[in-house]
């Protein structure tokens, strides 16, 4: 057995398990500014309506027929439904629904999806606490500011290794805006961070599968139960995060810790948030906002179409670069069938990624004329594109950030259709548009009664 | 955000977990040697007593304060206690309370503690379902050879990084034998084992925390709650260990397949299991052997030591170089806290790692006078020792595999002093005597409810 051990490790890493702790704990209520605060409500908001919309799914059945076998109490609600489970299965199971679609936010600089393992969590202690959605609100700033600045730290080197960073630093935002609910104390808070450090959830060969959007809500459970289990006297390593064997370095090549500590309470994580206006994984979005410009500008039809070639970064096709799918959830996958339905219907929808279209003649069709070509020197948010017609033109665009992005983000307008888009066939138009104002104004909502009434069965 | 992935991986993997949930959903019951069946009983009531033993300790108690938070429904029972919880709950507190002495089983080829994730996933399921002590065993020896097989084909890599092995591939196991128990399909087998690879559980930092035996309880957790999830039809990736961006090439450099493949059905992890006679790490025990056979041979008090010299592999000390420990739970972490008090009470069981015992005088002073080499000639299953006398004597020996070993295995009558050791003062003589009893002949109790209550208050 005797060999020598070739992993390296830096043991003079700063105590930012600690850092974090701090801040969770002791950073005051509503101590960010106004564009924060907003942002922060649009973040809860569309996070919402992307759990509506899935949650009568088979993934969520799925899901929640086997969390009945352990007969849950009825604790906290599901959004979308009638049932009611036990907090940390409400986390679980809100956080699955919620990136079922591949619809909801992102943080761009580590393509994080930041509410889906921290709101479900926030929201079933909330319920179930009776707690405020100020306090809620705040939970989720602070939690989302954990797993965010940890993200900065570790990207792209974590991600590149194959982890899906949503679910692997997930559960530390969930553990951070759990603990700031429970009101735990910096010292307990480290500890709650510390029982969620052993606990990463997520590789990304599960994309295309159920177990992609397990992720967030596995994340939202690990860090719910570990703030309880702190709360009760439970230890962890108080490094946690950054000690040579802590969750940090075992699992990331790269450990910026500035990235962690510089600006922290000041800046916020938040407020870069962005939100998709296309159901499928963010790095096809250029590729589909490109297809529906062009279709517009030049009044395209399929039969005008003889060849499409974008030229993308190679991590597009990486990820995206199923050639034939022949499911709705394998389509998300593929920037070719994505291409496809933007260029036929102006839109990537959750309807365009359902079995039935993706193996429509006409789809199936022009997907076969769509050519990927990898250039590393286009950014990831980028693509260019040129379409040849049948009249031999050339249809040229380079789109360098696409609808949804930081620099061209959706407005509320926009994030209003979206939510009443996904939630008014499972609610109805009256509590949708309800639900929509409530979500927008948490914070003010002293008792979260009526905002649960109206997102639920 | 554009760059390039420098992180290298083998897309041609064989198909392994596909491979694995055959074994699991096919082998035939019992299909093993009747050595085999025995080490099985073995490892299973072994497992029981390192249960009981720390039934009521402060850490099972923090762990159970936080599940009982969810209003549990009475399902499963928790060892050496009288409280029901559900089956994930019963998997997590049991998984938890059979490592928090550090006093379970090790498989030395990894340094998987086996049977901790396996072994209380597989007891909730059969006495929720009332299944068979038969079927128990089959469940526990298949998932015990998934983690473990797994764990050969990872080591000693993925251990270096920095993870703890037994939640890190325990989950794996419990997932194995959660889908045998629950008569899944190969198919949703494979599933199941996909789900789980998305939550490996535990890193090294942990140790000397309540963190380190959480990791068998969460990974017992993890596998159960799998396993209900695929046979609801939950899915995940078929390559979800093996593909590139599966668990096994994400979080390991080494990856050696035929370690799964050859001879899989044929030779049987668990036959080489092996068991603690002292309450500590499995890297000091060579050392603590060393001076009991010392002390006895030579009659050594305190008084007549002057020095101890230690020559140990490296491995020993990173992971038990705690020089002044102040607490218990530090000391297991201590090769020189565990080399005085087998030289002076000639043993190291749960009392020794007890707090009063760690800060007592004679102890901390003969701590101070043990002195640890590194020499990587030296495998880590031995110690090279030297203590020189008051006297000026030089007392050497060299012990090359510790008593527990599988060269110098525990006999069962050793292993059932062990077990009464632990479980006797819990469940009093009459109760722990038939526990042991029905435990090393569990296969053959067609209904578990005896054995159940001999091990519940």
């Amino acid at each position: 057995m005797a060999r020598n051990s070739t992993v390296k490790a830096d043991p003079s890493a700063p105590g930012v398990t600690a850092v974090l702790a701090r801040l969770v704990a002791e950073h005051p209520s509503r101590g960010w500014s106004t564009a924060v605060e907003a942002e922060a409500h649009r973040t809860f908001a569309n996070w919402v309506g992307c759990a509506i919309g899935p949650s009568q799914h088979e993934t969520v059945e799925a899901a929640l027929a086997a969390v009945q076998v352990l007969q849950p109490a009825p604790q906290a609600s599901l959004l979308g439904r009638r049932e009611r489970v036990d907090i940390a299965s409400a986390a679980l199971l809100n956080g699955i629904a919620s990136h079922t679609f591949d619809f909801d936010d992102t943080h761009l600089k580590t393509i994080i999806h930041p509410a889906g393992p921290v709101a479900p969590a926030v929201l079933a202690l909330c319920e179930h606490l009776s707690l405020s959605g100020r306090a809620l609100l705040d939970a989720m700033v602070l939690g989302i500011e954990v797993s965010c600045r940890v993200g900065n730290a570790i990207y792209p080197d974590h991600y590149d290794r194959g982890w899906h960073i949503t679910g692997s630093t997930g559960m530390l935002g969930s553990a951070a805006a759990c603990s700031r609910l429970l009101g735990l104390d910096a010292a307990r808070t480290q500890m709650a961070l510390g029982i969620a450090a052993s606990q990463p959830i997520g590789v990304r060969e599960q994309f295309g599968t159920m177990t992609k959007p397990f992720h967030p809500g596995g994340a939202a459970r690990v860090g719910l139960m570990s703030a309880l289990m702190a709360r009760h006297g439970y230890t962890a390593s108080r490094r946690a995060l950054e000690a040579p064997r802590g969750l940090l370095q075992v699992f990331s090549d790269k450990t910026d810790w500035s990235q962690i500590t510089e600006g922290l309470g000041q800046t916020w994580e938040v407020a870069l948030n962005t939100y998709k206006p296309f159901a499928c994984g963010i790095v096809i979005h250029p590729s589909i906002d490109a297809c529906v410009q062009l279709r517009e500008l030049h009044q395209l039809k399929a039969t005008d179409i003889a060849q499409v070639t974008i030229r993308v970064h190679s991590l597009v096709l990486e990820l995206t670069g199923k050639k034939t799918p022949t499911t709705g959830l394998e389509a998300k996958f593929s920037v070719y069938h994505s291409c496809a339905v933007g260029l036929l219907y102006g839109r990537a929808g959750e309807h365009e990624y359902t079995d039935e279209v993706v193996n429509r003649p006409e789809v199936t069709a022009l997907r076969a004329r769509v050519e990927a070509i990898v250039d590393d020197r286009i950014d990831e948010a980028s693509v260019d594109i040129t379409i040849r017609t049948t009249a031999g033109r050339e249809l040229k665009l380079f789109v360098e950030h696409a609808i949804g992005s930081v620099e061209r983000p959706m407005t509320d307008a926009q994030l209003r259709a979206k939510f009443v888009g996904q939630s008014e066939p499972i609610l109805g138009a009256e509590k949708s548009a309800r639900a929509w104002t409530l979500a927008m104004q948490i914070a003010q909502c002293a008792d979260l009664r009526e905002f649960i009434a109206n997102v639920t069965l």
